[in-house]
Formats: C-alpha cells, sequence, structure tokens
C-alpha cells in the first residue's frame, strides 16, 4: 500500500514564532508513523509544510507562489530554513527506527509552462529500497519568474499521481473540511459538494484556501483524506479519516 | 558558452583534517570564478567533490561507489556532511556577486541498472533564469544496493552530456596529467594515448584514477581540461588549460 502523507506546518511548527519547532506535536506523530510502519512495512512518502520556518522567511523575500526573484541570497535562506525543520524532522523519524531520508525540491523540481515539474526517479528508487523519503514546502526555479514557492500540497498532488499512491492523507491542525454549522463533513465526491458545503464564495477562490485544495485533491487518481494528528493513526491504518474526498466518480479523467 | 566545471576535493579541504575547508584555494577559486562571470554572461554549472567533508564519513560508514547501505542514519551522515561543504561553497561565491544556488544529488538522481539517472531539468532551468547551480559529490540511491557514494567526477561526465556542456573543466591539485617524465601532457586524443603516456598497468586499473577519469572524458561529445587553480581563468577565459582531452576523432559514438 502506498501512502503519501502530507503533514502542516502548523503540526510541526509554532506558526507565530520563527523557526519554533512545536517539539511535542512532532514527537506524537513521529511516535504514530514509527509505530505504523512497525505494524506493516508499507511504502510511505512524507511532505511537510513549511511552518513557522519557511512562510516567515519566505513574506520577508516578498516570496510566494506566483511572485519570484532572482536573487540566489534570497532562495538560499528561504531553502535553508526549510531544509532546517526537514533536517528536524527526519531526526526524529529516525531516533524512532524509520529509514527517514531527505528530498530537496529545490534539487529537483520546476515550474515550467507546462506546470510543476517533479522528476519522481529517485523518489521511487527510495521507496523500493525501503527508505521513506521526507520532502517539504521550498522555493523552486520558475521559468521567466526566477524562484517561487512551492507549497506541500502542490507536491502531494504531483507525487500522489506520479508514485501512484493508493492513499492519500493531509493531515493538519483542522479535524477535517468544516461546513457551516462546525461539523466535519465526512465525504466530498464533487466539486458541487464543495460549493454546498463550502459556500459560494469561498469556493469560488481558486487562488488558495481548502476549496482549492478540494478540487486539487478531487482530480486524484485515488482517495484523499482531511484530518489532524488525534486520527493519523487511524488514517495510516485505515485510508479513511476525518474528511473523505474522492472524485473518481464524479470527475472525468 | 556553456560550461561544466568540477572542483576537486583537494582543492577547496585539508584532506587530512576531517570537515576542514582550505578557506585560502577556496577563496581564490571563488575569486576567479566571480571575476569571469563579471566579465562574461556565461552559464556555469559547478560540481565538487567531497575532499575531507565526504570522504571521511563514507569511510566510516563502509561506503564507496559499489558498497551500499541501508541505513538511512548513515545516508544522512555523510549527505549532511557533504551538504555543509557545498553551503560553504555557495557562501563564498554568493559573497562575491555569483547567484549560487544548491542542487543535491541524494534527491534527484540515483543509480539503476541502466546506470546512473540524473534529472536535468531543474539545473536547466537554474541557467535559464541565470543561476549558478552548484551540486556535489554525494550518496545516492542504487538499485539493490540501498545507497551508494556518487562521485562529483560521475556526476561532470553525466551533465556534460544532459546540459550540452561546451566546456567541461576539471580543476584538482595537479597541473594536468603527468607522463612517466613529470611532465604535464597536452593532449589526449584516443585510449591509446592513455596507455602511452601513463603505461599499461595504470591504464588498465578502470576502476579509478586517472586512467578511469580520461576514458570517461574521451567519450563525451566536447573537449575537456584537467589543470590546477592556477590555470582556472585561463580554463574559464579560453576552454583550455592543463591537459586538453578530446576524443571527438578517434572515439566512434
Amino acid at each position: 500500500m502506498r501512502t503519501v502523507l502530507k503533514l502542516g506546518g502548523s503540526v510541526l511548527t509554532h506558526k507565530s514564532e520563527p523557526e519554533t519547532v512545536d517539539e511535542a506535536s512532532l514527537e506524537q506523530v513521529c511516535d504514530t508513523i514509527a509505530a505504523f510502519l512497525d505494524r506493516e512495512a508499507a511504502s510511505l512518502v512524507i511532505v511537510h509544510g513549511g511552518g513557522s520556518f519557511g512562510h516567515h522567511h519566505a513574506a520577508a523575500c516578498g516570496l510566494s507562489t506566483v511572485a519570484g526573484t532572482h536573487d540566489a541570497t534570497a532562495v538560499t535562506t528561504v531553502h535553508r530554513a526549510m531544509c532546517a525543520l526537514n533536517d528536524r524532522v527526519i531526526d526524529a523519524l529516525q531516533e524512532r527506527g524509520v529509514s527517514a531520508v531527505p528530498v530537496r525540491p529545490l534539487s529537483v523540481a520546476h515550474r515550467s509552462e507546462r506546470g510543476l515539474q517533479f522528476p519522481a526517479g529517485a523518489l521511487e528508487a527510495m521507496l523500493e529500497e525501503g527508505f521513506v523519503p521526507v520532502t517539504h514546502g521550498d522555493v523552486v526555479v520558475h521559468e521567466r519568474t526566477g524562484a517561487t514557492v512551492l507549497s506541500g500540497d502542490d507536491i502531494v498532488v504531483s507525487l500522489a499521481r506520479s508514485l501512484k499512491a493508493e492513499r492519500i492523507g493531509l493531515c493538519s491542525t483542522v479535524p477535517g473540511v468544516i461546513d457551516d454549522d462546525g461539523e466535519v463533513v465526512d465525504a466530498i465526491d464533487s466539486y458541487e459538494a464543495v460549493a454546498a458545503v463550502l459556500g459560494e464564495s469561498e469556493a469560488t477562490d481558486v487562488t488558495g484556501g481548502m476549496a482549492h485544495k478540494v478540487r486539487q485533491l478531487l482530480a486524484l487518481e485515488s482517495p484523499a483524506c482531511i484530518f489532524d494528528p488525534a486520527s493519523l493513526e487511524l488514517f495510516l491504518d485505515t485510508g479513511r479519516a476525518g474528511t473523505v474526498i474522492d472524485g473518481r466518480e464524479n470527475t472525468a479523467h
């Protein structure tokens, strides 16, 4: 069973304080992952967000997913902050016996006119050899724009396709997609359902936010779940937790 | 003019002392590169060796280009040492105004039955955007072997082909290929010339050493030069320095 698991930056860091790891949360998440890999010889790719490591420096450098820079010092400032967080995640996993190895998007990915290019040959080889690749939101080269921010969510969508993941999980600090009454939505299977659940204004905001994320996940070939750390074990064991997003019956492929 | 330049680990570090940068040599080499890029808007890829950063840890972990490991901690130990040296090279170049950005082979390359796979899309995009990618010898995943050492020389050969480099330079602490009389050989254009110059026993040692390096370079589509730091400026300006290895007239392609 091949799984792509995203750990949100808000799960791993204290977002309000620059470069501060949420130690308790990191340890809890890594305990859960290590225990799962002890129970099951799964093929697991981990992607994590930037939290207070990436966003702080990206904002200071004026970088976003569309606003780029040709300043190599800005590129390495953001990149190294993300690598520092990644090193912490790798260490916490290795301390628990997980064969975690780092993958830096800046080294392998770029954005061209055709969109994100993220060759997954090295990742595929890592999985075949029993390693657990751990990659992250980063800054990547962007045609005619210098370098821009690549979000962890965009990496998840790309790798879910190229690695033919059977399970996709996004673990953040919210327990799922929340409807107007504050309840977790069990399942979303179409674009129409997104609008119905999130309300028209949020659903039409395609530049970001939950609606954009749900729409990207609906287009995948496998179900994706949005859940919080309390449901991580359930997701790893069953492939279903929080809100299950599965557009396979309602989306033309 | 697209150039792939290898900086030997022996140029950048004190090989006998673990993790010690040769500051004077690093500064001299970076001064020369920065001055060249001020004179000419060249497309330059830099590859560096491991010197006392990589070799020390690789040996301690029992790793070589053929002896692998499935131990993720060993992988990250060697990888991080190489990244630490790369960070120093990047910093020294950026301080001189060079738009240097890092490329980690572990993230992008692997060895399969078909040999080294090193997709160069991100590197190509970096060059197009005016960055100077700086990559390095590293540990990479190796089919059925876990992870093994990838030498800077093997990266040069791979990138020279995939990036269609017009100039290839290997800057080490020797001024070129040295013949039996201790003289620098001006040019080598065939396998036979290698044996004649280096003597039969060295020339048939295909597992490593100068003969192996020369044979790889003879098979490329562009001339390659082996020279020392004193000739780096000459190489960058003219594409010819030390020993010029050019097998295009004598090698079947």
